[in-house]
């Protein structure tokens, strides 16, 4: 069924989304900071002069843009989504954003008798040109099961993890694991090149056992080769632990690993800029053991 | 062929080692400081009466103990094998220790005219019974292909690393990957679930992405049931971190998280012994943040 859909942010991720959007048959209302591409035009794309002409003529409006207040903005903000929004309608904010505040602006926008799910992803540019990003889902089940059929647009692993603010949690989570996971396999890979090992061998025999991950296997591979083209850069994945590290601080929650990662990360910028791949984070640890696994392997 | 091969220490990974060794058709001089068990002796193990009687008539000797000075001991305390090793002998060393001292033992070794390679494994005791551990070795090429077969007996994923030293070097890099992930998941599970999901929903969402692995699998399993048997037992896991800071130190390289993992385990031990598996170190957080999985999910 033909739906009327705003979609609000399309940058990176978001202007491939809403061409999948799109390319599914529906009708799309449009809003960018930035403008609206001429290729989302050529397919059809309906061009808003607002975000709250977006809420106006939508049922359905995804939102994809940086951070909380981005999305606290958009919704909140003069000539902002609530004062376009009538009872009934559906906001699904894929944003990678703060769990708590989640939850508080799900509540304002449900007082007004509209429904809201966190939706973020994992999978990157890669994952929402081809429509198979991961979707961690956070609300209500009834609002799920009639979102799905448009997520499924746009991702191919989508999972109802829980209540409103779950989608944002489970988000939060994995990128712990994947930078402590990262940063585990660059202690290990610095350890075993300064103690004289052939760090590529240690890897090679490491993998199929306990220690085996696809991170050693392709952020362990980029340490190696001492290649940290993006994947995934620094400054995104800064954004995502700061998300955890403040969040932990509201809730009295102590992540020692994940506030030291951070920390490495930050020391990685300060040398190395913040546009490189998180597996850089290998060059904190070999700054600070004034050795280098590259001179070495070369 | 048929060899004269010396194995000592038969502990809960020793014993079943040399049992597989025996039914490979091999005579087998045996020594352990508790004793020689009796069904070794019904496979025709033969008693040894020292360490130097073992290396007087073996022409391969294995080593399976607990720890460097074990293995010092071993070779070079009093009716050692330095006393009885003739040139030509092949000495294995399968303990998990220090790889500082393993290049240092291997030198002493191989001046007499002796071979050395260092072989720690992976796999625990169900592996070391069906002879299916993982085994990382260093030393000479030519050594290690005249030794492969009887490590065939032992073992399936069978990897020659490096120099004597390198399979130790590997080792405890894996037990460094290994520890640092398990708390990676521990550090997410706590946060996940104090800020309000089902840590058992969120896991299940982040399996099949980035963050997954064997590790989250199984470890991450133990943690949300509250299950603690091991096994791997959080002080084998102490001795293995203390093996990397330790050489750590001696090298100058900086473990960060190694180290502050190292401190979570101490604490587990402190507060609920050092005999749990050791994905119990999820506990050590748990405490930090005033919090119980379990008592959530029940």
């Amino acid at each position: 069924m033909k739906q009327n859909i705003g979609f609000i942010g399309l940058g990176i991720m978001g202007r491939p989304m809403a061409s999948n959007l799109l390319n599914g048959g529906h009708k799309l209302h449009l809003y960018s900071r930035s403008g609206v591409p001429d290729d989302l035009i050529e397919q059809r794309g309906i061009v808003s002069h607002s975000i709250k002409e977006v809420a106006s003529q939508s049922d359905v409006i995804f939102i994809m843009v940086s951070d909380t207040p981005d999305v606290e903005q958009v919704i909140f903000g003069p000539n902002g989504l609530i004062e376009g929004l009538s009872p009934g309608k559906l906001l699904i904010d894929m944003s990678s954003i703060c769990p708590i505040k989640t939850k508080a602006f799900a509540k304002k926008v449900e007082e007004i008798g509209c429904h809201y799910l966190d939706a973020p992803v994992s999978g990157g540019e890669v994952g929402a040109k081809s429509g198979t990003l991961s979707i961690m889902v956070g609300g209500d089940e009834a609002v799920f099961h009639k979102a799905k059929p448009l997520l499924q647009l746009l991702g191919k692993n989508i999972t109802l993890v829980g209540d409103v603010g779950s989608g944002q949690i489970a988000k939060v989570t994995n990128q712990i694991i994947v930078a402590l996971t990262i940063e585990a396999i660059a202690e290990a890979l610095v350890f075993a090149a300064k103690s004289g090992a052939d760090a590529e061998k240690v890897r090679q025999a490491l993998m199929g056992g306990f220690a085996s991950s696809k991170i050693l296997e392709i952020h362990g591979e980029r340490m190696i080769k001492g290649t940290f083209t993006p994947g995934f850069r620094i400054d995104l994945h800064q954004k995502d632990l700061n998300l955890a590290l403040s969040s932990a601080k509201a809730l009295n929650i102590a992540l020692p690993n994940t506030a030291t990662t951070q920390e490495l990360f930050n020391a990685c910028v300060a040398n190395y800029g913040s546009q490189l791949d998180h597996s850089a984070i290998i060059k904190s640890l070999e700054l600070l053991a004034n050795f280098s696994l590259n001179s070495q392997t070369e």
